[in-house]
């Protein structure tokens, strides 16, 4: 099999068979396919696709070039979350601790932030202490004693990934359904969980910018869970405005906190329950959707979500007095407020750019090899939907150093629009794929 | 200017700038780019084009990446010939010898063959002696004392196409329109002659397989050379069945010869004629092109032609005593006729198996590390349009070994059609693009 061959087959838009996509995945795991020819590969692919049964096989393909967890010694229905990645997503953080709480296993792998979207396990690590890098007998035996551990990628998990996805970055080559695809699956089906509940953002902040290229998504990842006999379902949500108030590794912790107490944001925790109430009819828990989210919001009121959330971040290594105490994180040494100019009411509020601006001000990576500053970034005043006044702030600028508050200031002033017309809140839940 | 954002731009159909496309073959060049991001833009390249500005800045680009000849004291007008491929294409090792003698001056480098396709170079050295490696003095010298020399690239001539070629092969890229004119024509320009006259070959031994897309190329050639400000005319000429009757080193050199002595196949000389007729035209010798024909048959009935060639080889240290005995050539061992099984008229004689057939005797590389058998090859005892009885030979193979004579004769047999109905001739001349 010569992958010259395979590259014409794929530019002519011919379907790539089982044992060709193989072929492609280990050669290039094992680095006898050179990034040359991967990279042709990739751009083919990118103009001419590939069907559900090639996306398929080059999901298990790619899943089948490292280790596979074994999640078997853990009871219950084992449910991973997956987001493809949003500004001020907080979910996890509130969701994990409420449906543990109901007795779902949480037993999840989690990344860190790039760009200019965060990572959950960066956000864990506010609380000093805190373990992210657990065995994997430690992440099993913990999800058994207390039904959830965070955990990052300890294992070899789906190396041909890693390579795939370092070899996109740099050849244009991500934005491509097949390909996102492949890349998300193939981790969720190395990760071993027996369902998958997947958030797939949609907007300015998210990957997907519009409500079509999400749809397409999702029907994409739902197919390949399907045919790899997992339950999965995907839910379509807004990411034009971040999610809740708080952008920010520390800002964003308290208020997951807060929301575990009962004080969330409204959108966010529309998206908590809504992911959270299917993930416990997978789990066989609750067969009513409706049914499970009445079980987490109790879960929420008598604060056992909230304890939940406390053990595990203690049982991680975690000093749960932070979590007690939202006091005792340090803030950012300035706290600005971005005035409005005019009154009206808040059109837009773009995720990509605030996001962003959160990274400037040190909350976030540019590289994998940068360090995050955890005090700082913005904590909004209004969402899209709300009245304002002039002079009344849009939201706070967190930052330690003027000069880049202030340059953050102009790019979410640009971000920011205020019309005098009337505007309706954001619909959060845009679609569910199942 | 980060090359990530000109993959997506051509990606996205975009138009590159002159800037751009010289930031990118000049960072390849120089080894600055990686091979894995170029491909992926070849790739891009392939499926979204480049328009004719930015085709001639591509050939600038990579002309410029090395040395430019400077043919300025060669007198008269300086004119190139140059052919897509095909088999059993003698045409060159006619055609010069003819216009010399006439006055016009033949300055041409040419390259070795690969693939089902021989190179000028290789038949030129059919004769011991024969040097091919000319200084610039040398071959500038020649061509104003006896108006021809032939010689191998010695210059660094666009070092950016032969990077930019080697990646293309291997990865799928190599029939772009775009791509094959910038890689023909920027060579032809730091070649440093005033004309060039293209023979664009169309069918099944040739690179372009039909006539829209030999037109296509022709055009785009035609465009970028008179942008740079060159005389240029394009033949498009018919590949289907092999030029002449030869296909294999000596055998075509034989061929060429009794050619220049007035005994050629009526095909290869209706090709020299076309294209010599043109060179005449823009050398300004004749501006009449059927005046200029007559020259040249005049040149072949007088001997002049046959008698530059003589000098042509002898000045270039070749032994030309095997030009005026062709039966000194070593032939075969063994010369194997291939009967018809059937009678009728020729059909087909496809041009690409009956050049590969003459490679997979031993007549053509692979890879540019094999080494030539010069004596093996093909001779055709009738064309397409010829009546043939069962039983009369379809072709002779020249052979040294007769596993590969026997592997050959299957090659041919399957290249070749025969049916009861009549078949015209093939025409040659198919279109002119000038």
């Amino acid at each position: 099999m010569r992958m010259y061959d395979l590259i014409e087959k794929k530019k002519l838009g011919q379907e790539l068979s089982t044992e060709e996509i193989y072929h492609i995945i280990d050669g290039y795991t094992k680095g006898e396919i050179p990034d040359y020819q991967i990279s042709a590969l990739l751009m083919a692919i990118y103009f001419k696709g590939m069907n559900v049964r090639e996306r398929y096989d080059l999901t298990m393909a790619m899943r089948d070039s490292g280790d596979i967890l074994d999640l078997s010694s853990i009871d219950g229905v084992k449910i991973d979350k997956h987001s493809t990645g949003g500004v001020g997503d907080k979910v996890t953080l509130v969701l994990g601790p409420i449906i543990a709480s109901i007795g779902v296993p949480v037993a999840k792998m989690s990344g860190r932030g790039l760009g200019h979207t965060g990572g959950t396990i960066d956000k864990l690590e506010a609380f000093p202490g805190f373990n992210a890098s657990l065995s994997e007998e430690d992440f099993i035996n913990q999800v058994n004693s207390i039904k959830i551990a965070v955990t990052g990628q300890s294992k070899n998990l789906a190396p041909a990934d890693k390579k795939l996805y370092a070899l996109r970055d740099v050849t244009a080559t991500v934005d491509e359904i097949s390909l996102i695809t492949s890349s998300v699956m193939s981790k969720k089906l190395a990760a071993g969980t027996d369902a998958i509940v997947l958030d797939v953002t949609v907007g300015d902040g998210a990957f997907m910018k519009n409500k079509e290229s999400a749809l397409e998504l999702a029907r994409s990842m739902v197919d390949i869970g399907k045919k790899a006999d997992k339950k999965i379902a995907a839910f379509l949500t807004n990411m034009d405005e971040p999610l809740g108030f708080a952008v920010g590794n520390d800002l964003e912790v308290i208020e997951a906190i807060n929301a575990l107490k009962g004080q969330g944001p409204s959108d966010l925790m529309e998206v908590v329950y809504a992911l959270g109430s299917q993930m416990i009819v997978f789990s066989g828990i609750e067969p009513d959707k409706a049914k499970a989210r009445k079980l987490m919001e109790q879960a929420v009121a008598d604060g056992s979500a909230y304890n939940k959330f406390i053990e595990f971040i203690k049982t991680q290594g975690g000093d749960d007095s932070f979590a007690k105490d939202t006091g005792k994180f340090v803030p950012a040494k300035h706290i600005i407020p971005v005035e409005a100019v005019q009154s009206g009411y808040i059109h837009g509020l773009k995720a990509e750019a605030i996001g962003l601006a959160s990274m400037y001000l040190g909350g976030g990576r540019e590289t994998f090899e940068d360090v995050i500053d955890m005090s700082v970034g913005v904590v909004l005043n209004k969402k899209v939907g709300d009245q304002i006044n002039a002079g009344e702030p849009i939201c706070f600028i967190h930052a330690n150093d003027l000069d880049k508050a202030k340059h953050a200031e102009e790019m979410i002033r640009k971000a920011t629009t205020i019309s005098s017309e009337k505007c309706d809140h954001m619909k959060l839940i845009i679609d569910i794929v199942e």
